[in-house]
């Protein structure tokens, strides 16, 4: 069985303090926490990074959005880019070293980041989500065009919950990037613990169905 | 003789085709160009870079700022960084290939950039400038005492004129950073080499007083 891939994505607002003594409580529970601030300037990426590994969490499992610099300097996981990011074939010659997802919003995007190097997508937004008001979700359906786009492993992200991971699963999604069900969540370690049991039944699910 | 360094810093608020024609015509003239406009995306200065490079200004003379993984990446002289950067020691560890300028404001600030491994620091604003307006320059005795508190070259920015820069290389500076002297001149690179002709009859001028 393929273990899939729960990634926690910091929100925009929190203080360092509080991201860290969350991240603490989730860590055990996700295979990467990813440190998106887009506001910080390289600096406050650096202090908070270093308070991350000062608590424990692990730098493997260490993503900074944007700043490439910080994800090396720093000798982190990776680094997850944006459009307003370096190009996706400038950071895979230059910083072979990294793990480097691509957020990306469709398939021509999806495909244009494989061919660029990326290692993963994180594709979305799936489902409705507070963070994006008023802006229609991809569903499922485009979800499962892009999988058939593209080889590298998809993140679904955006509305995701307990309860509809499994679409995202079915769909052919190889985990799940999860912010505010988590950071928000008034126990956020029993939700990320929640997420991690609905993503593995969703894949012991598509497997039973597969087999 | 020294040749003394003559680095022009790009203001904050042109395009990218205006920077870009503007460089084009001074290159000859000076030794580095910074790229710094502080609110560009990592993409807009990667974008910048390509438009620097195909109008045949050569990358050894091209320094971002701030973007380390822009410097990195498109193979650039180097980087300049100020105290919301990355830390010094941390690009030196990580980037051994680029040339380090550290952006400073006291001897103190010298000081710490270069334990840290910075190649060369900026100090200033030396002089007054209509780019910090209200806030009291440095002057030429605080440029001498840094100049003694420290041994990598200094590169003095803040107000400096054809007619100052004798003072500057007196007090010990390397060479000089000029941002509105050049760029918004009615002839950028009719100034750019009377700075040029002024940074050598300087250096002479102190090489005479030595000798």
């Amino acid at each position: 069985m393929i273990i899939p891939w729960l990634h926690a994505v910091t929100p925009e607002c929190e203080s360092i303090l509080e991201c860290v003594q969350i991240a603490v409580d989730i860590h055990p529970y996700v295979d990467a926490i990813h440190v998106r601030q887009k506001q910080w300037t390289a600096r406050m990426m650096w202090d908070a990074v270093e308070q991350y590994r000062e608590a424990g969490i692990p730098q493997h499992k260490l993503i900074v959005n944007d700043r490439v610099d910080v994800a090396a300097a720093a000798n982190l996981r990776g680094v997850q880019l944006a459009y307003h990011s370096l190009p996706p074939h400038a950071v895979r010659a230059a910083f072979a070293q990294l793990l480097m997802g691509v957020s990306v919003h469709d398939e021509r995007e999806a495909r244009q980041a494989e061919q660029q190097g990326a290692d993963y997508i994180i594709y979305g937004h799936v489902f409705p989500t507070a963070c994006k008001p008023g802006r229609e979700p991809k569903g499922e359906e485009a979800l499962r065009r892009c999988r058939q786009a593209i080889t590298i492993p998809i993140v679904a992200i955006g509305g995701i919950t307990y309860d509809n991971i499994g679409k995202v699963i079915s769909a052919g999604a190889s985990g799940v990037a999860v912010m505010s069900g988590i950071w928000h969540d008034e126990h956020p370690a029993l939700s990320a613990r929640r997420y991690r049991e609905s993503l593995m039944a969703a894949v012991q699910g598509t497997s039973m169905l597969r087999s």
